[in-house]
């Protein structure tokens, strides 16, 4: 199977930055933005240039500090407002590779409620700021907010003019995460199949969590043609936030045939990714967060730990080396057998013959009902006990 | 569209408590089932009887205390071995609807590495002990652990010889998270459609969400055809855990048309329910969580903050009390556009005139960029400093 190769746009600096609480000062995205131009991501969604002086500035350091000739684009989201466009333009002056991404919602919800505009002014408004960023820079990307509650038609629509003006990325954000595997990858195909040029731009996907369905919803929605996924790392963002940058990159390594699509990206940084996100937006992973959460390679009950010394194929389908992880992890608890309570004997270099070994079995079992937590020391402490 | 009626079958006190480090105490088992309960959830696996004598006494806690005629299907898991069942069984005795639950792998990785079973050998096991369980308990569900990576057509054989001999719930386990919406859809379509009488029994849905697809493949297993599915609060369990019960129900509730199935659950226990799991299983729920999250329901970009006081409904697509959840919340910090500004200055009964509120806005953005997170106090000391 041939596979597709699709671009990363790391938002985290962006839609990351608007999860509730979070600041990241312009050195701290600067940090972030080193660490994603190491995994090789392609485009880094720096910021919102005009909507503070700390976001200008921290659009202008990563454009400065990383934005060379070899380095990744970089990115500044724009209200469908000259003055937006104006921030953005300068703050990414020094960018060799600047995008300008306009954002105008085009749900009727959107338009009426929130813009108070008509559909015919949304379409003038497109027009205008999209041909205006084009005048500026060559790479410019239009999101359709709320694309996923909009009129299939009128979202066609716009994304025609948007072309027609200059753009060359068509952005479907599904800004309430509202949208299923099904619905999403029927936008792409739609959009692809009834916007005249679509295919020879670029479709990019971007899609929120709020049923839980943002990493599934990102790859139906690669695998419906797109060629860019919006992500952030930790899948932090406004609300339940973003698809997860890992998630959506696992899936496609894991799992190449589903999809049909690859990525260029260093896994291997995911890890020191997270970790320094986690410690920058003050936003605690969940141990069972997948990929990256402190659980994601440890292995709680006797079945599953017996398996892991068998052979780690049972319950491992990533090597933990491949995100930048520590090796598996054997915990021990009311839950674990005696496979893992002898592995963890031995490296305790603690030998018992066999009927002791029962004996401290039946012990350990006892402690652990009583006890949250077993540690080395109270095994080693448990061994003397028995000894003494 | 007729709405097919499926059941959760919630794990939380089995699965969930395979999480590392996770360790619940009888007392707390049974207060999570007591929650579980009040939200109508129709079968509780309670856990695994035959594992450690605490976890034989919260199976029977469960099972004496909330197992009455009128209540939830108490469930105990057991190894496909006598042993296990005769724990399960016994533990279960008070429970008026007793379920045993017998999981063998069919994997040839996990028969081969783990089990050291031939194919023959798994099959005769699986008659043995489904048989054994159904002589004591009419209701027993057999689970083929490595399902998603077993050989597909002895998948069908095995669930055959469990029908045979008395099972009534087939469980198609993801143990890896490894399955994808379309295989894992295929799956439950192949079961369906390639073992005879199984159309006559339920099947049951179980996925792990190490690629971060456990939600829509349980929702995608559901839409398939199957009845059940087997979900835990915060999606706790081994590794990166189990598909999250708030995500599944609510994906159901919000989009109800996508999967063609409703279940009769009461959603406004789900907040309490997490809230309790975190504390009991000392695992923090992250805030970008989807429905659970503290972020779940809170807005940070002033873009969103304006739309939340347009129209509520143009950021948000489940109403915060239909899950237990306080009412949104708008967070100011330096994306915070003019409009959230305003309201929580009404909020704190501050009235300025518009050019000190434009000046009030310019010292807000100034303080908005340099703290972290900006508070109550942070507005009021500012007041008093511009005033005076």
């Amino acid at each position: 199977m041939a596979m597709r190769k699709i671009a990363f746009n790391d938002i985290t600096l962006r839609d990351g930055e608007q999860s509730p609480g979070v600041n990241f000062f312009p050195e701290e995205k600067l940090e972030i933005a080193r660490r994603l131009a190491a995994m090789r991501v392609p485009i880094i969604e720096a910021g919102f240039a005009v909507s503070s002086e700390s976001d200008w500035k921290g659009v202008n350091l990563i454009a400065r500090e990383l934005g060379g000739p070899g380095g990744p684009v970089i990115c500044s989201m724009c209200r469908a407002q000259k003055k937006d466009i104006d921030a953005a333009f300068e703050a990414l002056r020094p960018a060799a590779r600047p995008r300008i991404q306009v954002v105008l919602a085009t749900s009727d919800l959107h338009l009426e409620a929130k813009l108070k505009m008509t559909r015919d002014q949304a379409l003038a408004c497109i027009a205008d700021t999209v041909a205006y960023a084009r005048s500026l820079v060559d790479d410019v990307e239009f999101a359709a907010e709320d694309a996923t509650r909009s009129d299939r038609d009128f979202l066609y629509t716009c994304f025609k003019v948007a072309l027609d003006n200059g753009a060359r990325t068509l952005e479907i954000p599904d800004t309430v995460g509202y949208a299923t595997p099904m619905d999403y990858a029927a936008i792409v195909s739609g959009v692809l199949a009834n916007v005249p040029g679509a295919d020879r731009a670029t479709i990019a996907v971007h899609c929120h969590d709020d049923l839980g369905l943002a990493t599934a919803n990102t790859l139906a929605g690669l695998a419906a043609g797109a060629g860019q996924a919006e992500c952030t790392i930790n899948g932090i963002g406004e609300r339940a936030g973003n698809a997860s940058f890992e998630e959506v990159i696992m899936a496609i390594r894991t799992r190449p045939g589903q999809w049909g699509v690859e990525a260029d990206i260093d896994t291997t940084h995911l890890t020191a990714a997270s970790q320094m996100v986690e410690r920058l937006a003050h936003m605690a992973v969940a141990p069972n967060k997948a990929i990256v959460g402190r659980n994601a390679f440890r292995h709680g009950s006797g079945i599953h730990q017996h398996g892991m010394i068998c052979n780690a194929d049972t319950y491992q389908i990533i090597r933990p080396e491949d995100v930048g992880a520590p090796a598996a992890n054997l915990d021990l608890g009311k839950l674990s057998g005696k496979h893992a309570l002898k592995q963890r004997l031995d490296a305790l270099h603690i030998d018992l013959s066999a009927p002791s070994f029962d004996r401290f079995y039946a012990e350990f079992k006892d402690m652990a009902a009583k006890k949250k937590l077993i540690l080395d020391d109270d095994i080693i402490n448990l061994a003397h006990h028995l000894a003494g």
